[in-house]
């Protein structure tokens, strides 16, 4: 019942357990990064990055964590003084904000109670009343609630008034259908850990061209890490980055974007909203309640509340010592509810085994549950 | 005579070749970052980095490159308008003046002939004439020049006129001495990917008290990702990261720091010391000059001017298909110098290797040398 650091199952939201294939890429021996041979791996990155980004936009990656990416989004953008709707409905969405206002922006929050989502009239409305808004944030999908922000209908009201929208797609983007091009997302920002399969370590930013036009007048961006046009300057001069590549993720990264390729865009989405839907049934039956507004849940993680009777330190450790991880809440959640991630190769074994475990720790801890009713629910979605 | 991406001996400034521990370490199976096992070597990491750095003050780590470990010193430490003066003799310690005006500090650039050295007294004259300069920065060891420059003293100058030194150890660190707290540091910041053996990807900094008296007062700092003050708060709650960790890059840390304790610092140095007086007479041999200033020659890397007859290309790419990468120059001395690093494991076996190789290679293309000169004048140097 210990907990053994090597042979765990990440049901976690970031982090993920990932295949052995990025394993064996990432040990590769040591490359050199500015070689034809490297830069050759790193533009076609960029090139299966587009297609699972879904966009034909211009896609850069850099050595940094999701957040370094979203720096880089307000950083390149925002001038001191703009206006920025902050659409905050959870921890994530929460730090639009905080970087907004870092780098002087002015933030205009709409806030909703944290499990429900955010709606387009909400957004239309505050844009109404916000004219001189320019800049609109949005987290696609909340992992500190697992709420799926509706990203097209919010895109549309964002264009319909002429705003820049700025979207994290962390835990959206390769795993849940995201159109930046087709929904008029103007940034599209993501991390390596989450839906991509990958180790943390990289950030992802995707620039259209109506952020360009804002990027482009800029006099000065306040940051030198994260400027967006030295990235752009870089790969078009020879499929370079202008700082030294994290060179073993982004070998990493090829082969599980290749791996992701291979299984197929609407294949992939697929699977992880009939996972999902197998989730939220399964810990249903269990008796427990989902903390996502109805109708907005997330596809690639899901928040269930813990009845009264339920201790989130005694449960979470029981289940880490049946060898499966799972994440508290975060902020004023913490406590509250547990969050069981399903993303990257998650498939019916792992739901399943983490359903088992589940209903076994809650048995365990003298929680009253219907026997293997989670593990059956989730097989009546499996079999449908 | 193809070249092999992965059966070739990287001899280049960083990336370095390094140690199978480290890729086992690497390619442990992904962990969860906010675990107490995952603290615990986090935590060990962050100390066994201040041992190797030799200091007792605050280190941090970000997942980025050495290149936002500069960011991030200058972004908490320079505010608006405060007189900076930039010691410049290469292409690193210009990137502190470009990274000192992103911030809006107002650069005092002191430039010396990329080759030459900084001396204490150009620094003190300096700062005689601006004593409204706040801070100064320098380039421990210039890689684009592999010149030496004098820290010890510089440090010394620049405490005596009460100024703040940030400092870019990322080519000394773990390869040469440097005495942070001794000396009168008060930032210094390195990277993974040079003598520290690590894939790139890690930038780390130490901060000490006369910088925490400036950063702690600051009202405003313009960067988030690279936060100090968000480093250090979850760190001491609990050796956490404010952002998720690049977990497999952190495990090859914690190994390549634990093999350079187990050399010892003294050894370590003086392998590096002895590797590099064994390069600069076997090349000398050779019949080439060195870059760097006479006494003022790195102890991790040597700069070679190239003889009007051979061509940067096709000697660095018969050096590549003998299995040695090379470095180049960078911006104005690109074609007239290259580079051979001689960091982390690199020993007698790799230093004769790459003089036999590079007098193979010399012949091939028809330049004239002595035979067999580059590598007994080295073997003079380590039987001595």
């Amino acid at each position: 019942m210990a907990y053994d650091e090597e042979n765990i199952l990440l049901m976690t939201p970031g982090p993920v357990s990932f295949h052995p294939r990025v394993y064996r890429a990432m040990s590769r021996v040591e490359y050199h990064h500015r070689t034809p041979e490297y830069r050759k791996t790193f533009a076609e990155c960029i090139s299966m990055m587009k297609e699972v980004m879904q966009t034909k936009n211009d896609v850069f990656i850099f050595a940094g964590s999701g957040t370094s990416a979203m720096e880089a989004a307000i950083a390149n953008c925002v001038s001191n003084g703009d206006k920025v709707l902050n659409l905050i409905n959870g921890k994530f969405s929460e730090r639009w904000k905080e970087i907004t206002e870092t780098f002087g922006g002015k933030s205009i929050p709409l806030e909703v109670e944290w499990g429900k989502a955010i709606k387009p009239e909400m957004v239309g409305e505050a844009l109404d009343r916000n004219p001189d808004v320019k800049f609109v944030t949005l987290c696609h999908n909340e992992t500190s609630t697992a709420v799926l922000n509706p990203g097209q209908e919010i895109a549309k009201v964002v264009r319909e008034h002429d705003k820049i929208l700025i979207v994290d797609g962390i835990t959206s983007v390769g795993g849940d259908y995201v159109y930046p091009d087709e929904w008029g997302f103007d940034i599209l920002i993501t991390g390596s850990q989450k839906c991509l399969g990958c180790p943390p370590g990289l950030g992802m930013i995707m620039v259209g061209p109506r952020a360009w036009d804002i990027i482009d007048k800029r006099e000065r961006i306040p940051s030198y890490y994260l400027n967006i046009p030295s990235y752009k300057k870089e790969f078009e001069k020879g499929s370079d980055t202008p700082y030294t590549s994290s060179i073993p993720l982004v070998y990493g990264l090829h082969e599980s974007l290749a791996m992701i390729i291979e299984e197929g865009y609407e294949n992939r989405v697929k699977r992880h909203r009939r996972m999902a839907k197998a989730v939220r049934e399964g810990t249903k039956a269990l008796g427990f309640q989902l903390l996502a507004e109805k109708g907005h849940e997330s596809n690639t993680l899901t928040a269930i509340k813990y009845p009264k009777e339920v201790e989130d330190g005694v449960f979470r450790k029981t289940m880490r010592g049946y060898g499966v991880l799972i994440a508290g809440g975060q902020a004023h959640l913490k406590g509250k509810i547990f969050r069981v991630a399903h993303m990257n190769l998650t498939a019916e074994r792992e739901i399943l085994l983490t359903l088992a475990i589940t209903e076994l720790s809650l048995r365990e801890l003298g929680f009253k549950c219907g026997k293997g009713v989670g593990v059956s629910a989730a097989e009546e979605v499996f079999l449908r």
